[in-house]
C-alpha cells in the first residue's frame, strides 16, 4: 500500500513536472503534422522531387533541401543553374512551417509564398513560372492529380506552390530527446545536457532562440554587440524594407536538428557547432564562454535532433511530346 | 464433373503455355533480387545517396541515376562537376546487374568495377578515390558499418564500390505486364501489345534485344545497315580495344522500363520512343516500318515497365571536423 501511494505520488509529481515544463520552459514541443490533405501531400511530394521544375531538368527542391541530410545540402551556399553559387546558406525545410516568415530576410510570409521563389530565381532553378506550369500541364498524370484536387482545368503556379507547401508541412521532427524531457522523461537528457540547457537560458540564448523551433519567431541583427565578420554581401532584411535600421537583420534561425544542418550562419562560414555557439555568445550577447560552457551548450543542442521524416521516394510521371525540353546551357 | 475436367484441362493448358513461353520466348523474366547481404545493401544505399562522394559534395550516384525516374536523369547526357556536360547518355541502373558488361563501351566487367568510375571522373563527381575514402573514413557511423561488414580497419575504394554494387543489385523491376504474360497470364497484354511483340520478333529486333534485359548481352554497331547520324564524338568499344573494327560498337542497351528512360540512344538525341523504334528498324535492320507497326512495337515496349524499387530515403551520417570540405570551384 505504501508502495502504491509512493508510485501514485511520484507519478503525480512527474505529471506535474511535465506540465510545468511544457508551460514554463521557453522551448516548446515539436508536434507531428496533422490535419493535412493526403492527396495534396502526395502531389506535393512528387513536385518536391521533380527536377523538371528547373530549366535544366537537373535541380529539384530536394537538391538544396536534401531530406537525407536534415533538409539542407550541407554547403556554405547552394549550387544553382549552370553551377551558380548561391548568395546565402540554404535553411532547412524541417519544421519550416513553424517559422514566423520564410527566407533569411522574411520576404515570404509562409511556405506557399516561399515555394515558388526558387523555381524562377535565375541563380537557383532558373525557370519561369510559365514554363514550369507548361511542363506540369504537359504530363497527364500530374494534370489528373491537379484536376481532382483543385477542381479546375488550368494548373497554376499558385496550385504548384500550394501542393509543395502541403508536402513541406509533413516535415516535422518530433520526439527529440529534449522534447521527451519536456514531457517529463527525466532520463531523456543526461546531466551535462541539462547543464547545457541551463547555461543556454542563463547566458540569454533563449531571448532569441525560443518556441518550438528554438528560433524562427523574430528578426535579429547579426552582430548585435560586436560586428560579424563575413565576406557575404547580404544586407538582410534591409534589402526588403529599404530601411538602414534593418541592415544585417536576419530571421533568427531555428535550432531544431542543428547538429545536422552545418555549416552555420547565413554565410555558412562555420562548420563546427561548438565554434558557432562560442561566436554567437560573443557577438550577440557579449559573453565569453569557457570551453566547458560551449561544450555543454553544444551537447544540449544535440538533443534537439528529432525523428527524421520517413520519405519513400516517389515515382515521377513521365514526360510527353509536349513537355518542354531541358535547357542545360 | 465435366466442368471440373474442363477447368483441369484449361489449367494444365495454361501451365503448359506458361512453361512453353518461359522456355521458348527470346525475352526472359526479370526475377526479384535474392541472396543479398542486408547490411551491405543498407551501407551501399547510404553511399548511393551520399553527395560527399563528389568533390563539390553536391553530386551523388542518384543525381544521374535517379531512382524517382527509372534510374536515369532523363537528360541527353548528365551534368557533372562545375556543370560539365557528360559525353554520353547515362544508362539506367535498374536491373543493371544483368548486363554482360557495364558502361556503353563495356569498360567495366561488373557493377562493382563500374561503381567507382564516376567518383574520380573529372567530368562527373570529379573527386579522387583517396579523398572519397578519407571522407567516408572521417565519419564514425560509416566507419563502424564498414568495420562490422568487412572486418578490417581500413576503408578502401574497393569496399565502397562493393557496397554500392550490392545496393544496385536490389534494383530489379519484376512483374512487368510482359513478365506476367510470359508466366501465362493471357490478360496481361492486350491484342495490340501482343501484335507488337510478334512484330518485334518478326522484324528481327530480338536478334540483339533478348534475354531478361531485352538487351545487354552483346555489343553491336550503331548504324549497322545505314550510318547513324550524330553530333556525339564517342567511338564506342574502339576506345577500349583500339580496334578499327570496334568503332561505333556499343553495348546493346536493355529495353526494360524503356518508357521511363528517355531520351534514347547513346547520344540521347531521340525523345520519342516510337521515333526511336522507327530509326532502329531502319539503320540496324534495313526495315521500313509502317506507322502502324511502329505504334504496335512501341505499345509492346511499354509493357516492359516493371514494379519500381520502393526506396526509403536513407538518413546520412553527419560529417566531422576531419571530413574534407566541399570544393565547389
Amino acid at each position: 500500500m505504501k508502495h502504491i501511494i509512493f508510485i501514485a505520488i511520484s507519478t503525480l509529481f512527474s505529471l506535474n513536472a511535465a506540465a510545468n515544463r511544457i508551460n514554463n520552459e521557453p522551448i516548446k514541443i515539436i508536434k507531428p503534422a496533422s490535419g493535412l490533405n493526403t492527396d495534396l501531400v502526395n502531389l506535393g511530394k512528387k513536385l518536391w522531387f521533380d527536377p523538371r521544375l528547373s530549366k535544366s531538368n537537373a535541380i529539384s527542391c530536394n537538391s538544396c533541401h536534401n531530406l537525407a541530410t536534415g533538409g539542407v545540402d550541407n554547403l556554405a551556399s547552394s549550387i544553382g543553374h549552370q553551377w551558380t553559387i548561391g548568395p546565402i546558406n540554404s535553411p532547412t525545410v524541417l519544421n519550416a512551417e513553424l517559422n514566423f516568415v520564410q527566407f533569411w530576410n522574411g520576404r515570404a510570409k509562409n511556405l506557399k509564398a516561399q515555394a515558388s521563389g526558387p523555381i524562377d530565381n535565375p541563380k537557383e532553378m532558373a525557370f519561369t513560372h510559365t514554363l514550369a506550369v507548361d511542363t506540369i500541364n504537359s504530363i497527364p498524370q500530374y494534370k489528373k492529380m491537379f484536376n481532382q484536387i483543385f477542381d479546375s482545368n488550368e494548373i497554376s503556379i499558385d496550385e504548384i506552390a500550394t501542393a509543395i507547401a502541403e508536402f513541406e508541412k509533413t516535415l516535422r521532427t518530433p520526439n527529440a530527446p529534449f522534447d521527451l524531457w519536456l514531457q517529463g522523461d527525466e532520463t531523456a537528457l543526461n546531466k551535462i545536457e541539462k547543464e547545457g540547457y541551463a547555461l543556454f537560458k542563463q547566458k540569454g540564448c533563449t531571448s532569441c532562440h525560443h518556441g518550438p523551433l528554438v528560433g524562427g519567431t523574430m528578426y535579429q541583427k547579426m552582430g548585435l554587440v560586436k560586428p560579424f565578420e563575413t565576406k557575404n554581401a547580404d544586407i538582410g532584411r534591409a534589402a526588403i524594407t529599404g530601411k538602414e535600421s534593418d541592415k544585417f537583420l536576419f530571421k533568427v534561425p531555428g535550432l531544431r536538428n542543428v547538429a545536422l544542418t552545418y555549416p552555420y550562419f547565413h554565410d555558412g562560414s562555420i562548420w563546427d557547432l561548438k565554434q558557432a555557439v562560442t561566436i554567437m555568445a560573443d557577438i550577440q550577447l557579449g559573453q565569453t564562454l569557457t570551453d566547458d560552457e560551449s561544450t555543454k551548450i553544444t551537447k544540449f543542442l544535440n538533443t534537439l535532433t528529432g525523428e527524421q521524416p520517413k520519405i519513400v521516394l516517389p515515382q515521377l510521371p513521365i514526360s510527353t511530346k509536349n513537355t518542354p525540353k531541358p535547357i542545360m546551357l
